[in-house]
């Protein structure tokens, strides 16, 4: 098989997958299941995932990087500091909700995705955000929007504010297994409060 | 037996049962031990608590109370609207750091504190944060240091922050068991910086 004819079957089981381990999270989810889907041989689908570890870090890897890639585009396409920001929250409500069942990086994940390379695509992803966020702080700094503070603190800060947020309204306020509206709707507005101080907290007069 | 005495005895074996949970959590620890602990027959150590529940909850009360009176005393004496939340931020970490075995409130708990009356306890403690902050936000509005924002959303949202980022700490880049000087001081860098923005948002220019 040509080499793009592989990566287009990877990605048919990517997108598989990645639709059982949205709805029914990982631990749920067997290859048999994806294969079925797919009506593909068990044997078949493990040439292309040797096991489902590889599967879930692939899975995984996918959502992330179109998750960073669309809060890159919230940022750029923001007319003010505030709008990108909070373009950046409902992205991040976007997602968390539509992966809510795999637990990415809540504190709460499966034991497939405790795998040390998933932390590596996860810390990636961090770094990434947070060089990203400092950058768009010291653009509004540069257009004197903002103060003169450190951008990188700041921004380390800001995102940890955001997943905070999410982690203690989940691990304490949610404790059913699937999230509810209400769930969502009270992290929005608890963050968009939080974010409209913190703006205000780091604009200039 | 008085009930002064009953009431004696009942104190020494919260603070008998308090050093346990706090040093080896809940669940490591059994009834025989505390017993053993004051020289007290098991038959004795029932007859003030019936089951490990019950001391469980005397023992979460306990620390809920003080915990609470000591935030109350660091706003009292605190000489400036920073100066109050600075130190409300010290004794959460001392708090926090005292008992971080027994998980109150972040979400990984024991079993023995997911009893529903541990959860009242807890919402009840949360419900007089949320009064006491508001308190304070409204005695710093009306000398005009802070802006006319909604005292009570302002401070949820504060509060819900101190929890954010103690859980995301602990849950996120804390794995190891026992808890390290480093996660502490990361707490407080993280949150003393995020105060310092958040009161800056509130503040009159």
């Amino acid at each position: 098989m040509s080499v793009s004819a592989t990566d287009q079957k990877q990605e048919q089981i990517i997108e598989a997958a990645l639709k059982r381990f949205a709805h029914f999270g990982v631990a749920k989810t067997t290859m048999s299941e994806i294969a079925d889907d797919l009506s593909l041989s068990k044997a078949s689908l493990y040439y292309y995932f040797p096991d489902k570890t590889a599967l879930v870090l692939a899975v995984g890897e996918n959502i992330l990087s179109v998750f960073l890639d669309e809060q890159s585009k919230a940022l750029a396409n923001a007319q003010s500091f505030e709008e990108g920001i909070n373009a950046i929250i409902e992205v991040r409500i976007c997602f968390g909700r539509k992966y809510f069942m795999m637990h990415i990086g809540d504190g709460q994940s499966d034991v497939n995705t405790a795998d040390p390379k998933f932390k590596t695509a996860l810390d990636h992803l961090k770094q990434t955000e947070l060089d990203m966020m400092a950058a768009y702080i010291r653009q509004y700094q540069k257009e004197k929007v903002l103060k003169d503070v450190d951008a990188k603190e700041t921004a380390e800060v800001l995102l940890d504010v955001l997943v905070g947020l999410w982690i203690a309204e989940i691990h304490i306020h949610q404790k059913s297994f699937v999230p509810t509206n209400e769930l969502f709707e009270r992290i929005r507005t608890k963050t968009k409060r939080m974010v409209s101080i913190f703006c205000d907290g780091i604009k200039r007069n």
